[in-house]
């Protein structure tokens, strides 16, 4: 009578990265005032308007059993989502709706890493990607990414690591970092998975939070529909991280098998909160929901372009900044923790994230713009001074 | 690039048993009328007072993301509830909230199942069990029982099987069957798990249907609580099928382990729909959601003893009736495709939950009184016409 070890090794053992945020939630919970920049979740709740969408779905009878890969209506309408973003032809049978972005991290790598196989993602990397693969079984691969190269991967270092991999998951817009991934980035990622013959992953749930450029799908590139699988949420996008309301889109003949697979994980989606999602696309909140966190990222730019401490990795999507504060003679986990000491503002250590953002923090943009930004001035100068300390 | 074999095999090959039910679907869409008998859905939909409980959630700011393994004050009642009705001390810290049962069965497989194992069942079975367990890649195993015995499982023959197996899963108050273990069948039960080292899942989601005896919990007998795994579900307890909100009550150490497992496969469960589920718990529903059950298992004795050709199963529990047709000369499915044709009354075929239920429909008692007995009433003259035909 034991544990499968794909579930007790699922933590991989060590440190999980979040000393800082639970630091900060006892002192909040002891009564401190902290600014909390730790975690992507909105400053605003879900839309008054989708929560009555929500309840009149319920109270007209939505109460029951909803079909397992989604109800058509909803199916339909994030194929043409897809289709109108990215140019490829997209059908109900392309997609699954999945309880959240993160059951459908999970479901696609459950579909294409068999026991043992490795799994490559991009490191820095989101913090469940590894023990969302460890608990289909597989092996976590991360591929190192340089500050240097705004953490884009290089298709070389993909494909060094590509033997015995059956799946590749990248992330544009990028958590942590706030990288897009451009063509050239995308076409390398295409060249390996074609030449290692890899399961591309996208996880694109930052795809409205885009502030320079244009998000690219790979998906949309030249013979990558079949191996691409595309994953998408309501979090985000539709400030709905608590509804657990997400997809898959790829090959009509992969999802038909993932439909199995969601009858067998959860049996389906609760039909009134696929209904409220359904008029949350339609609703053209999208933008608006975007709109705090672009103004803010121009706010910081502003600000880090004042001095010359704290480094800025360029911030083209996604509800984060990744900074650089190795200046201070710090590791990104004691500068964390200094500043949540000192100032009472709880940010990520980089190494929360993996390797390669070691020396760096993530700042999430999710408190009021005033607040937003005298943060970001007291961090600077907190940076400033340790920075001064050190010379 | 291929796809797990756990994938592709997830559905075993073969006919999954629901044709009958497909073809009652198609009947009703081209405007027939068919009184349907198939699946375990209330005639209600779920209360409006619980719909308000969910709408004062959301409204009031509950949409944000849910702590993984639920709401404290839900896990505590669950907790309460557990105990209640066991008498085993158990905490908050036994509790695993899931989005739905089926979450759990997937979860608890997928914590007690290395890639390979055995996964015993007993035969008649719900229809997702054998893909629930192929989809962790374990191989399912059925424990055949017999009509004579009530369809409850003898101890030598699950101890026949153990060779190699991690887990026995155990359904009381049974679907298909609606028999309710006593305590004799659950000891021997208990004595196998302990003899051959086997986690014991017990799925008890039908626990306030008991229309005969008590429903007793296997995690209750002595030395059981640290090897049983129990799921529950507000879907039947509740009407609350299409919320999907389960939970797992286990050991402490396994509970932390599975909330890991959660993290990873949904990242919860919506925060709204928890504290729905605490409102329901608290509601005093149950009683009145379990008697229209109560009232037609009452009308179906009535009606079945006024004839000798359909036997009836005893229904201790459930939403269901075991009938046996083997008087007719037909096997289930041939009965159940020629009772649609003749007479628009769909029943699932007991060749659909296994082989130990072949010659047997199963029948939901899930349409209203006078509609449900009528349709028993010509569903027992149709057997009488067949089993005359036949001499």
């Amino acid at each position: 009578m034991q544990l499968s070890t794909r579930l007790t090794n699922l933590n991989g053992g060590g440190s999980d990265g979040w000393e800082v945020f639970l630091r900060a939630r006892e002192m909040i919970a002891a009564g401190d005032t902290v600014i909390e920049l730790t975690i992507g979740e909105h400053d605003i709740r879900t839309d008054p308007s989708i929560l009555a969408a929500m309840e009149a779905s319920a109270r007209g009878g939505h109460t029951g059993y909803a079909t397992v890969p989604g109800i058509p209506a909803l199916r339909d309408a994030v194929a043409a989502r897809v289709q109108a973003r990215t140019g490829v032809r997209t059908g109900r049978a392309n997609v699954l709706i999945t309880p959240g972005g993160q059951a459908a991290l999970f479901m696609t790598h459950h579909a294409t890493c068999p026991e043992g196989a490795r799994a490559l993602f991009i490191d820095p990397y989101y913090a469940t990607y590894p023990g969302t693969i460890r608990g289909v079984g597989a092996v976590p691969v991360p591929v190192r990414t340089h500050a240097a190269d705004g953490f884009r991967p290089r298709a070389a270092d993909i494909d060094a690591l590509a033997d015995g991999a059956a799946s590749l998951l990248i992330n544009s817009p990028n958590n942590p970092t706030g990288a897009v991934y451009d063509r050239a980035t995308l076409e390398g990622i295409a060249t390996v998975c074609h030449d290692r013959d890899l399961w591309l992953i996208s996880d694109e749930v930052y795809d409205t939070q885009v502030w320079q450029g244009d998000h690219l799908s790979p998906r949309a590139l030249p013979g990558m529909a079949r191996r691409t699988l595309v994953i998408g949420s309501m979090s985000k996008s539709h400030a709905m991280t608590g509804s657990r309301i997400g997809w898959i889109v790829g090959p009509a003949e992969v999802i038909s098998h993932l439909s199995a697979l969601a009858t067998v994980t959860t049996y389906g989606v609760p039909g009134f909160v696929q209904d409220a999602a359904l008029f949350a696309l339609g609703s053209g909140l999208e933008d608006q929901i975007a709109a705090p966190f672009r103004r803010r990222r121009a706010l910081a730019q502003d600000i880090l372009a004042r001095q010359n401490t704290v480094g800025l990795i360029p911030a083209e999507g996604a509800m984060y900044l990744m900074l650089d504060i190795r200046a201070t003679g710090l590791d990104g986990r004691a500068f964390a923790f200094a500043l949540l000491d000192a100032e009472k503002i709880a940010v990520m250590p980089g190494e929360s994230f993996g390797q390669s953002a070691a020396g760096h923090i993530r700042v999430a943009m999710t408190v009021a713009d005033d607040a937003f930004a005298d943060a970001l001035g007291r961090l600077c100068a907190f940076a400033e001074g340790l920075a001064a300390g050190q010379g």
